[in-house]
């Protein structure tokens, strides 16, 4: 059901990726994003699990949405700073970031079987997420955190980063994670915003470069060179103004390049 | 292991009887009650989940304390009242009970899983226990909240409460509550504190009570007449000054008396 | 600067009404309603203060846009419920709801005071607002809290409720509130939302109450007969889709009638 | 009413110091360190104001009973982290930080004047204090957060930090804190706890300190050397087992040695 790819040109041989979105990021009375049109592009999404963002019922709405849309379901846990929507680093401990990610993929991975699914991947929010990439006691303990759950769970991480590394090191699926709008350095991480070019100037720029990366592993850099990068999932972001107009154009250009849109396995 | 029932008594035919507590009731910098002493007389503890109390630190050394003291793991869901500590009633929608189970049965059985065990039962705490004890609609969406994590979860409730008969209704195996301090109504109902007589005026006869219960299902009345009861579970209470002490009269009471302490299967 | 008057209906016998709307009531990254809209009719508003929604950053740019619109600011106090929006009852003591308001106060009157203003009046919030507009301990904690803040602090209550009767009592300004689309009992009070004719038809019925309250002192009933009542404030609802056109209509058809738009004092 | 000062020693010339612990650190439910039984010995008190600690009801009666002991009252803001009781560092703008000051200081004046007294310092709390104490930006937002609330509150800023630097800067009265049980470096700030000897060994040794530092200005370094220091008011742990008899080692050595003891002015 996660696999949105045209049936003429499914092969054993086809190139797929995932299209992910993080979703379900409103809280009580507030909504946040466009959340239920990203819903048509993605093959996955991220669901928010009460910390920085969404609350129960947020998430049980989140969970059924996406079951019914067929898509993969994974937890998006952030730091305990709702008033900075998880934007912010902190300095916690290895220790408290593991019960930080095992009560929130606990939490959501029980609305997700409650309405009949099973979780499949766990994608550290915001600050956690760029904690859990360059940190490697973060990044051990949200691995650890999401296998003692269950181990198969798969960890979606910026490409190039520590998180991916210790999820490959515990035995966990590695999915990287690559911004289809954003430049890169050589090592595969994200050009830093602060730096001039970090970001692609145009849409066409984008979907170009997100073709690229899913058909021939480049991606480009600031100075517009080819780098290697390996494309797991391709991260759409659900609350920016074109948000839905880009998922399409994306999504239908890598259909047109005869990639595949499914979910990791 | 959950079984401190003396060997020499011990028949296909003893009565049995489970001593629960509140556990895990601590907070950030913040510790409350007697919990680890009490956890000596005790075979089944209730966790806080996180909304009333406990916090995902202390809810994971909660879970690996109970699993080293071979004592059945609850869950305490409670109403999202940190600063009333879950004791105020809010007018939530059954909906609304429903989502706040889920999420916290879900994060704590997680920690659980991830110390190895299993969860075995769910009470709700505070305001919510009280207001799943007579109001139907929120007593039938705590139970199918635990249903729809896991169909072997028991549901501890108030002797006479909705809860149980909601529990038996869905399915679930239904876990009556006493209390040994307390005196009943003819309906198995607690005598509520506005009334004289709440309160059984000493420790022997709170003492006298639960054996009475265990052995022959008998509790007293205000006016002091016996009634018919139910006792699966008999609570502890961890917050008093005389706490532990209470706990040792009453289990080595009920071992004397030849009844099994054990976690009800 | 709140006297948004016509000039050459100015007079000492002018009749003059105070539109209020509700405002700040974001939350971290979450925005709601139509606020900076609305600002440009109203000429109160009533700043949330950080328990059922808002938060220190945004209570200070609520509080900088309303002094530099011109307005009279007052507290929107609610109860510790940010995830239900405050529109929950809990049963809370009237010495919990004193400590509520007189926190939340004092916290908005910060703000205010430095950005060179000064509170003028405080209107609990939804659950706190009904709570306080029928309990009578609760209305008198409610308006003790703002007495020992500043006596010179209006209280903004539902026409006929208890809480203008607490106010007065206590000897501060009580303002009575009422709402346009809204249809009334005998008493003064709103017709509840679970009877049949509680709203009124159309716009241009809640147009034409408006004016007739501001005017003559009468609404309707849910039967079309007029009542007498007293309008201090007219509601202006901030979420709806239409919210800031029917803020236009209304005030326009005030100003026609030759009432004058002020805050009170 | 804040000078302990016997009567005997009283002059001009006298030389003065104040005790200061924290204050009002519990929360709902939950209580923390030796409250009360401190307040015998201080002169100053830094109530916890809802964020890191502290809720509306603790700190009403916080504020009360340091009232009644005649004690001074500061404002004790932390950083929106209950879970780590605002011990984390987060990495919040200036902005941020005095959004947080204002919000937390005026809610607590409120019930400083509501019990009929005047807030008369601000400390801001753990991480705050630390990050407010070497970062010029935070340390101007929290200095001008209290002087936009009241220019005549003091700043409770540790010696030689940046916090007092700006209170100086900005015209607010600068009290240096000291601790008797620490040892310095050179430049009047404290050695870090992970360096050798940043704890004197003794209460012996702390007791001696805290007299040289009020009578001579002279502080020790780890290695024994003496060092000028400002010790305008010494901090008072509260939650250690023997804090409230060191409280009156510390207090009872000051007085004997002619040091009055009284909240800075």
């Amino acid at each position: 059901m996660n696999d949105r790819l045209d049936s003429t040109t499914g092969s054993a041989a086809v190139k797929a990726v995932d299209l992910n979105c993080d979703f379900g990021e409103g809280f009580g009375a507030y909504s946040f994003g466009q959340d239920d049109e990203l819903l048509r592009y993605v093959t996955s999404v991220n669901i928010a699990c009460g910390f920085h963002a969404g609350d129960p019922h947020t998430m049980r709405l989140a969970a059924e949405k996406s079951l019914a849309a067929g898509v993969a379901i994974g937890a998006h846990p952030g730091l305990p700073d709702r008033i900075g929507f998880g934007r912010r680093e902190m300095s916690i401990t290895a220790s408290e970031a593991y019960d930080y990610v095992v009560y929130q993929v606990g939490a959501l991975s029980a609305f997700v079987q409650a309405a009949g699914g099973r979780l499949s991947h766990v994608k550290p929010h915001g600050a956690l997420y760029h904690m859990a990439g360059r940190d490697q006691e973060i990044a051990a303990a949200v691995v650890k955190a999401a296998a003692d759950i269950d181990k198969r769970l798969l960890i979606f991480g910026g490409s190039g980063s520590l998180l991916l590394n210790e999820a490959r090191r515990q035995g966990l699926g590695a999915v990287s994670e690559v911004f289809a709008d954003r430049t890169y350095l050589a090592d595969g991480t994200l050009t830093p915003r602060s730096q001039p070019g970090a970001l692609l100037a145009s849409t066409e720029a984008a979907v170009r470069q997100a073709v690229s990366m899913a058909t021939e592993g480049k991606a480009y850099t600031a100075s517009g060179d080819e780098i290697p990068i390996e494309a797991g999932t391709i991260c759409l972001h659900g609350d920016g103004p074109h948000a839905a107009a880009f998922a399409q154009s994306i999504s239908s250009a890598l259909l047109v390049a005869g990639i595949a849109l499914r979910a990791p396995q």
